[in-house]
């Protein structure tokens, strides 16, 4: 099965590598549209299974559900690779994805509610003051009123670095707070067409047709992001995918810039997009107001990181992506590509190979 | 200078009773809009002032601007009232309230925004288990995925129990999250006209035509509030006016109710609204999943309650209305008021002296 063939999914065998407890439902489900397709369950993460049975399931699997690159030589027979992530990043160097005749197909649409509200709940909190709150609970105090200052959102920029289907849900919910939004994408979208984005989308949220920012900013150079991040803005979201140009993006000289308007980072994009030692700096000198990561470099963050340590900081061991409707969203997108390969039509999703997102 | 009379604000003395930090900004930018109007400020709060002044500043006031009622023979000349409350239940025994030719207006529509943040953000940082994982910070540990589980809110409906100027902001983001609204409102509201709301509003934020809610619910007995807590409610957001009717609103037999669902409970409206007791109950014995409130009964909390040690619960000292930009809101609120009444007009949010909002 390649795009180009109009060969079934009847013929090929469907193997979902996933973690986290098995849903023995999807198994009939996919089963009950595509008669014809075999479907297996293994658990990607070892410590849960038992003996492994993985070199016998591994037999001519053709379609391939996960989150995590397995070995190349248990792929050979693999044709279609429906990602649980947004991103192909940990692909890069692997020999099947460097195999273009492979497609490979992201979640891309299926997170954003989740981490969107991630990025505003963590905004909130901080703005809000609720660590303070919470600490005030243990000791029964009652604090006095205008002891602290509290900016709402109706008078702040929120700047999106990555102006896809993360950032539109973020720009919604933001923009119902009554903030402004700046865009900031890698190439330029100046048309509607442009402007536009057609990844999976859960009805009802998002911004797919581009039309909240009132300025989209656009480039690769650090002059562009510098330019972007100068924008008087008051939470900057981070939710690039990781590439070789965005490696680093936030580092000292960039944390210099929003030391202006003290800006509050939020990244939900990956932990090397941040220089950890410039940040804690700027955290620790009241250069930004505050920050909430939920990606690291390394993963695990070890305990005795200094990260952990720094001040107005909420870290979360790479979570944001989770929600109980993740799943159904993924088989969504995994049904919608089943037919439409069984159509010989495009799917939806597909990975850019020199992007990899 | 009446709502019937059509006497200018000019012959008028104008006293800001308002606590926190002066702003002195505001008197000439009064006096350069109405001229020939004297402004005065007192301190509310007690103990910022020197020796009082009080009596000789409140000789002539006709207009006041104020949270806290003052004492009745002080107000002897006062005509139209702007509270910087969005409800008046404080003066319900007050006897210049009690005077129907005083006109009383609300600050209705300055605190949606950031009540609405305070609500959504409490709501994000339970459902996002955040105060879970500032514990872990303290750790330094990296909590191993899967171990908790996080329900976004896009399956989630919310019921707004008192759908006025606050409950729309609240509605206003949560549909931007992708939730479902159920509104409740004292008198029904069928028709367009019904359920628009012409109190001030933020542009941009707010719901004024009540477009929002998929269902609405009204009345003013048990049965009705009953009925409406059984909709399978996520969250419950109290921001009702305190009334005889609404004092105790929910309680025990109304946690029973909540508890199909484990409905998260958010009061910004007042402490009584709450059976403080019941509430403690249904928290420490898992009825409901978690709750926050801005509001205690009594105020301040004192330290010794047991409400501040039960589980699942988010206590702050009735601060959600704070915002650098409300003040500004109320002056826009306070101009319009003394055009509108400069020129014989009807003021915008005047209190319903039988309903006391």
């Amino acid at each position: 099965m390649a795009v180009t063939s109009t060969s079934a999914p009847s013929k090929d065998k469907l193997l979902l590598l996933l973690s986290g407890k098995p849903r023995p439902e999807w198994i009939p489900r996919i089963e009950s549209k595509f008669p014809k397709l075999e479907v297996c369950w293994v658990d990607a993460d070892p410590g849960n299974t038992g003996p492994s049975k993985e070199a016998e399931v591994w037999q001519g699997v053709t379609i391939l559900v996960t989150y995590r690159p397995p070995p190349a030589e248990l792929m050979s027979s693999v044709r279609f690779v429906q990602l649980v992530s947004a991103g192909a990043d940990m692909w890069a160097q692997h020999e099947v994805y460097k195999d273009e005749k492979v497609i490979f197909c992201t979640a891309n649409g299926c997170h954003p509610p989740q981490i969107a509200e991630w990025v505003i709940g963590a905004w909130l909190s901080f703005q809000h003051h609720f660590a303070r709150y919470a600490a005030n609970m243990q000791k029964g105090h009652w604090e006095a009123p205008y002891e602290s200052t509290v900016q709402d959102s109706t008078e702040c920029r929120m700047g999106i670095l990555g102006y896809g289907a993360i950032g539109r849900q973020c720009a919604r919910v933001a923009n119902a707070m009554g903030m402004e939004i700046y865009a900031y994408t890698r190439s330029e979208r100046v048309t509607a067409a442009q402007r536009k984005d057609d990844s999976y989308c859960v009805p009802g949220t998002g911004d797919p047709d581009g039309l909240l920012p009132t300025k989209w900013f656009h480039g690769a150079s650090k002059e562009s992001i510098n330019a972007f991040l100068g924008q008087d803005l008051d939470i900057l979201v981070v939710c690039a995918p990781l590439t070789t140009e965005t490696r680093g993006i936030i580092s000292r000289e960039q944390f210099e810039i929003l030391s202006k308007k003290k800006t509050f980072l939020a990244n939900v994009g990956r932990g090397p997009h941040i220089d950890q030692e410039a940040l804690i700096e700027a955290l620790e000198t009241g250069k930004i107001r505050g920050a909430a990561l939920d990606v690291t470099d390394p993963e695990p963050l070890p305990s005795e990181h200094p990260l952990w340590k720094a001040p107005n900081l909420l870290i979360t061991p790479h979570v944001s992506w989770q929600t109980t409707n993740v799943y159904a969203r993924i088989m969504d997108i995994l049904e919608t590509n089943l037919e439409r390969l069984d159509k010989g039509e495009k799917p939806i999703n597909m990975v850019n190979r020199e992007l990899h997102y």
